[in-house]
């Protein structure tokens, strides 16, 4: 089983996918979680690039590196995992692709960017992915002691776009479990464990 | 004007790249050369990632790092110049990524590289190519003395097919020159300049 985690940053994705692999160990199962862009070598190499503050990376170089470290973590990390049943995690997938470089930066097309997303996840949806819906004011707030990088930068009207996006996605995904994240922690994990499958 | 050279390592790129460049000189004109992967900054962090040896890169990975470092550079440096009226001499442009990625790799299908082409070269066409054609052995002499690097390690078989890619392409495309490149390097210079336009 092959879950995503989307949503801007300070929506609580960190903590949530914290307390859904808790409960994966405490019933036993196999759960690895991977956090995009990054989880290889050569993917950790790729993220120094795309977050470094003084690098001016044109867009479709953006995606392209977002991309490119997407097609490594999941041929040298998930495939592998998935071969042996294992439950995988992921901390940003796809949908963040088409949300921050297509909707976000408006600078290529939303079908180019889907035709490059199948070609860098080698194949592979998620069966379930969560997104945790927070307005840009709230994700300002909670993210405010934070060093700003490369992409918080951006401002608020890209961020409206990004979650624009994402309520593209939520409404075209029928594997799209969107939740109201300003709730409190517990209500989200069991709003999550409710959606799980069966067994 | 932008010219791309293309053909396998060996194969007189850069001292032909030299040669024309002294001629357009010469001539007064404004001539630029750029290196694929790399010339910008952010390009060569990304070519120091594909060429470093230990990296057991996924053939889609190394696609899309290659095209990342092509949008970059033609963003940066290739469509400035060319608004300029300079002359841009490309040592290496997407051919050599259908012709290694797709047909030397044989891992993603050449029309979904020639789409991810399209994109990163942010729609820019070469007006002319110039092929300089040698075989895997001639090449293999006239490297004996470097050292090999990730991409040349991968050996006969491999070259062959990249080498079947460039014919491909030479028949396909017609802004390609194909030239006999066991010819001696004035004999290869003539030929280049009697293919430009005039004027």
């Amino acid at each position: 089983m092959l879950i995503s985690f989307e949503g801007i940053d300070g929506c609580g994705k960190s903590t949530q996918i914290q307390l859904l692999k808790d409960y994966f160990d405490k019933k036993g199962k196999q759960v690895v979680v991977f956090r995009e862009p990054g989880g290889s070598a050569i993917s950790e190499q790729i993220r120094s690039i795309l977050l470094s503050s003084d690098a001016d990376i044109h867009p479709v170089s953006e995606l392209l590196l977002f991309s490119a470290a997407r097609a490594q973590l999941i041929s040298e990390k998930v495939e592998p995992a998935l071969k042996e049943s294992k439950i995988v995690i992921l901390d940003r997938f796809y949908d963040s692709t088409t949300a921050y470089q297509g909707f976000g930066r408006e600078s290529v097309p939303t079908e180019k960017i889907q035709a490059i997303n199948a070609i860098a996840s080698l194949g592979n949806t998620p069966d379930l992915t969560f997104y945790l819906k927070i307005s840009w004011e709230e994700s300002k707030k909670r993210t405010a002691h934070l060093e700003e990088d490369r992409m918080e930068k951006a401002g608020k009207d890209f961020f409206e776009r990004v979650i624009s996006g994402y309520d593209f996605l939520s409404k075209s995904e029928e594997r799209f479990i969107e939740i109201d994240a300003s709730q409190s922690i517990n209500a989200i994990h069991e709003t999550i464990l409710m959606n799980l499958p069966q067994g």
